[in-house]
């Protein structure tokens, strides 16, 4: 079985290499960017103006290939590829939580970005507190006291 | 530009019906459910026991078409595929974060969960409070006084 989508925008930011990319948005207050949505779907942001953030869902155009098991960006120990947000994933989708700015036609302009410029955007949800923060989920293997996030707030990705 | 994935497990639940589900897995704490990875892909599962919630990316297999503008099941208002969590969207991609509530082997078993039985598995993420929280997020239009958030905790999805 076989699953087809089609790219319905695309995302542009200031990153052009995997290396450029923040880790995570949340350590990325400053990167802007602009979600270019494709004129046949513009209809559907209606009201996306009355939320604050939105999740963006796009396809990682630059993995090769996928790895199972693979290292984190924010540690030194092998993981499984379903316990990290890695992009070499067996179906290579990104999930970013990204403020948004403003909204001009059919351009979303964002903040809080990590994505890589030229991305193909799948989807685009809301972020709705109520139904999707977790305040007492526990953070796993990120949790751990080992875990240095300065580095995650430092960081950027590695070339693979 | 077409995009291909391929299913890597299945979501096992007791919603038969799209009428049966939840509308979100946070007004379902008790609904239950399985998640199987198929086998090939089960070593990816390293690691994801340290994690109390996980989100799950599904392809929703049941929706026939889309619609750019649609009627979200808390209001009686049309609202924009992009600002709606409906799954008749251009490419049906279903995400939910669910409470992870065992692993057994290449099975998670799972609950909050607003999922239909049969569903097609593309990614899991773990939910991590410290990437994905956003605590100071607003509602948008779902927090609007005219929401009857009554309707989200007694209600299941239409049939369409």
């Amino acid at each position: 079985m076989k699953i087809e989508y089609v790219p319905i925008g695309t995302i542009h930011t200031e990153f052009i290499r995997t290396e450029d990319a923040p880790i995570q948005g949340v350590f990325a207050e400053e990167a802007g960017g602009k979600v270019e949505i494709f004129s046949e779907y513009a209809s559907g942001l209606k009201d996306i103006e009355s939320f604050s953030h939105v999740i963006l869902i796009y396809h990682c155009h630059l993995a090769k290939g996928y790895s199972l098991i693979s290292r984190p960006f924010l540690d030194d120990k092998d993981r499984g590829i379903f316990s990290i947000r890695h992009f070499k994933r067996p179906n290579p989708i990104g999930l970013s939580i990204v403020k948004l700015e403003r909204v001009v036609g059919n351009i979303l302009e964002i903040s809080e970005v990590d994505i890589i410029n030229g991305t193909p955007l799948l989807d685009i949800k809301p972020f709705i507190p109520l139904f999707d923060n977790r305040i007492k989920a526990n953070n796993g293997w990120v949790g751990s006291p080992g875990i240095d996030m300065e580095r995650g707030e430092a960081g950027r990705h590695r070339d693979e």
